[in-house]
């Protein structure tokens, strides 16, 4: 078997979560390129070391520059939850026409970890260092979901916010700072089929830990899908006969849903995690068959151009062209 | 028992609804004024008579005009859905001050009843005959509860959309005529006390039959509540013990809770007429008191505003202050 | 249109929801016979003037002999929960056959009115004037739901219980007294078509109000109710095509459901109080064809019989036939 | 770091749930022991090898009593679903007394995959291969539930019921053997603190994939799990403010619940094979601790004789001590 070596920047909750899809997808898997995972990058050599031996990887690095310039790469934009079975089942309706033409997309974000105005000035919370705030953090992945599930947006209106303004520094809670991304963001967008749809993304929403929900409405069915219940899916068809018409809890842990295959019989739920596995066994196998895997660096810029038309179309307080 | 006269325009669905509430709110609810149910207007006199006598009227009139200018008469606005006890008990949350300062406003009102393209152009679907669309008819109860729940909208931005064009006439289906009202209405919204929402009505959202659904994010909790378990309210609180946060299913069928005590005890639940039910009942109070009853005409303006700048913003494609 | 007379005996809870049943079957069903609402019983005539004068009725009595003596009466036991329509949806499902051969019912009716210990006796906690505890009270009807469903059951095995054996006497609360009746029962029933079920009822069930919970399995497809969702019926066949199996929330208020087109457009859901109505027009309409209204006293009877089968199990510590 | 060796029998569903927990629990919770994974059983060696290789087994064997007698073995229970966090918050709560006196156990196992009478009969349903039907195979964990929650079973009344008698032979479906164990079993329950018990198995319930619930009604309060929702737990507490009563859905993914620190951050669940993690997690740690792990061989036995005894109860039609 071939194998394919694999480096990783960064060792937090994102290094933990891709880590373990890369220990994880050859046991289930069996994917024709075996990974062998080579090397750990980390902006501390000793803690990328120390983390390196805990999540399974031959070395670490501090440069992580050095490690990309090694080696000839597969570029990919990993949007792990379109790859929850439900997700891609949705997908699955959508490209069988079950659902008709699609003509309202509703997407909502909502998480709740930086509502105590006490929780830190951490880096998610400046611009410099993270780039964007809810937006472009979360609000990203359900613009990932809109483009897989509906198409192109074409034009967006938008409304950024700060609701907590200065937060103490970490570590030095007697000073404060700045925060200078947004709390929360929302959006209109229409799409290139004609279909409208709304977006938001916050981090202000009590009680929604990380609450990811989107709804489809097509001309012959709707699908709904909650992240929380990441394994089920909500489908509703039009051509049902009307006195048992209703919206199906579908529990998408079916042979015949994807990748659920590899996994567990019917009835037996995935986590979080199991999205990264996916992500990794996609790539593996579009590196096999030399294919592009997607979501591709052409449907991040994309995705980035959606997000950047948003924050135009806030400052701007006029619909925008993506 | 002093008692005062009602009359009433109009015996359809609305006439219906609202004669059930003037039957049912003295065996109920005992007010200090009781109605007498005096007239009921409709344009063929012959109907209006049939009417009268199925929903318990004493006569039947064909000219509203006479019959309003016989009669003193107050003003109010029959925004029945803010009269359904959990939205009442969220309502009571709000100023008790227990979800904090509200940050976000997410308004969905869902119907599907002409996504099939061979459903006639009926009087709803003309503007001349109903003034607006699925953003006047149902959007309009959203802004009401909005504006009950967080306050006054300042500004907006919008998209209106007519995804069937052209219908089948009533009763001369071979025949077609336009479609001159939205189908779908979509908002962002801007509230001055500073919170963000959003809005969304349509017709064409299969398998939600009357879906009105919206959810409240403060700084201290949330509330969400949804219209076909009209009974229900989910209800966080952002200082629970941080093992057993969650958001509670309140089932707002106990006598603690906003006109639930003139009903059944609790775990038994109301419908769609006892919201009516409840208006009547206010309305004959203030009238009582010598009170104005809410939604005021006033509230009925500022509630259209906010429909017009919303219909201008979509023309103008850019935030309209309301 | 020929009358009817009507006497009801009692004005507490049941009384003002039978008075409201039959006031309204008139407006919303036109039934063949008018019910004449004639005379109200109770035992304090006083308090029977008042509650008539408040409830509808023309006059009160206080001997309820009488006014039964007087009359020919129509038998019919008041079993109002099997005209939810979301209920007759089920029963209609079974006889078409749509869940196959039934062969589970999982019944449990749960509520918490008596939980607190300092409660006190009312008469429903006590043997001499209820004749039984949450088994008779609120199991019976779980019963007449599982012989609507599946059939008669034909011996059963049972556990009864007092968990709080004492309580403070109302209005005297520093005296005590016995209870002498369950507060929860327990049952296994196997029935005349070979169908197995459970059946519990409780009123030590914190957080459950009055709740009414029902599933049945067939051989080709499940059902579940819930009463505080009364107006949605989980329904599942097992021949959808597998990747979009799943239980199917459906909305029973569509013109298609029984009793629902007497009401309102889909999506506006019925309360409790409507079983009544429903009941009462069934009522009307089986003397109108002068056919004997279901459930009949014979099914009463055969209730009763399935509720002394359990008491004697759980004496005799044995499966008892009924 | 000390190592343990550690030896599994079996690789099929089972013995690649329990593969990934071995490799899984490294990673993830940093055990004082290192597991060794040395030696996969099979019955077959060939196909003991490609497992080995595949789920990351040092080596293979083909007499699994070979293995066992090389070794000094820790006995326990594999009970996974008790490790599953929301579970055990439920029993945090019933430790603390949050739930008062428990009073009442509810608990059903729903499966549908033998529904179809074309499906073979395969080890599962031979009681000379398999011991029981579905009252062994998942009506134990039920049981496990039971004791963890409530205490020890002291008598139970039973039924036991095979619906489909006869089914085709696996790889020759055009003979029939006789089913020999139960599809399905009821029993009521009695514990030794005095609260009663319901519980059902079956695998003969449409739509039920592999549906555990259990509900547990204290003095205090209630809990209710749902195994395809298993990162959420219900939760109700009496003595909250009565308009804000009810039940509450905890997302038992947060630090302060059992096993989640060692995983990802809040909101994002847990599948079904981590209950496998925790469990090989909790066993290294009891024999890094030199202490026996629960559920021990004496809680097997115990779970077995309440097995025995609703068997020997469904026979003798009675009520039978465990």
């Amino acid at each position: 078997m071939a194998t394919i070596n694999v480096a990783l920047i960064g060792h937090g909750f994102m290094g933990r979560a891709h880590s373990n899809a890369w220990r994880q997808v050859g046991p289930f898997f069996s994917p024709r390129l075996r990974p062998r995972l080579r090397v750990l990058c980390g902006r501390s050599r000793e803690r990328a070391e120390d983390a390196a031996r805990a999540l399974g990887w031959e070395q670490a690095a501090a440069d992580w520059r050095a490690v990309v310039e090694r080696a000839g790469v597969v570029p990919m934009v990993c949007h792990n939850y379109r790859r929850a079975p439900a997700v891609m089942l949705a997908r699955r309706l959508v490209e069988e026409g079950r659902l008709g033409a699609i003509r309202h997309f509703r997407g909502a974000y909502l998480q709740d970890w930086i509502v105590d105005p006490a929780f830190p000035l951490v880096w998610r919370l400046r611009r410099e260092s993270a780039g964007s705030g809810a937006l472009g953090d979360i609000g990203s992945h359900t613009i990932d979901l809109a483009r897989l599930l509906v198409g192109e947006v074409v034009e967006v209106a938008g409304a950024l916010e700060t609701f907590v303004r200065e937060r103490p520094l970490p570590g030095r809670p007697e000073e404060r700072g700045a925060v200078t991304v947004d709390d929360a963001a929302l959006a209109l967008l229409r799409f290139e089929n004609g279909a409208l749809g709304t977006l938001e993304a916050t981090r202000m929403a009590p009680g929604r830990r990380n609450h990811l929900r989107f709804e489809l409405n097509g001309s012959a069915g709707s699908v709904a899908f909650d992240l929380k219940r990441m394994n089920e899916l909500e489908v509703y068809f039009h051509d049902d006969p009307r006195p048992v018409q209703g919206f199906r809890t579908v529990l998408a842990t079916d042979p015949s849903h994807p990748y659920v295959r590899a996994w567990w019989p019917p009835g037996h739920i995935l986590g979080y995690e199991h999205t990264f596995t996916h992500t990794v066994y996609d790539l593996l196998e579009a590196v096999a068959d030399d294919r592009l895997p997607a979501p591709s660096f052409h449907d991040g810029a994309r995705n980035q151009r959606v997000l950047a038309a948003i924050e135009a179309a806030a400052r701007s307080r006029s619909w925008t062209p993506v």
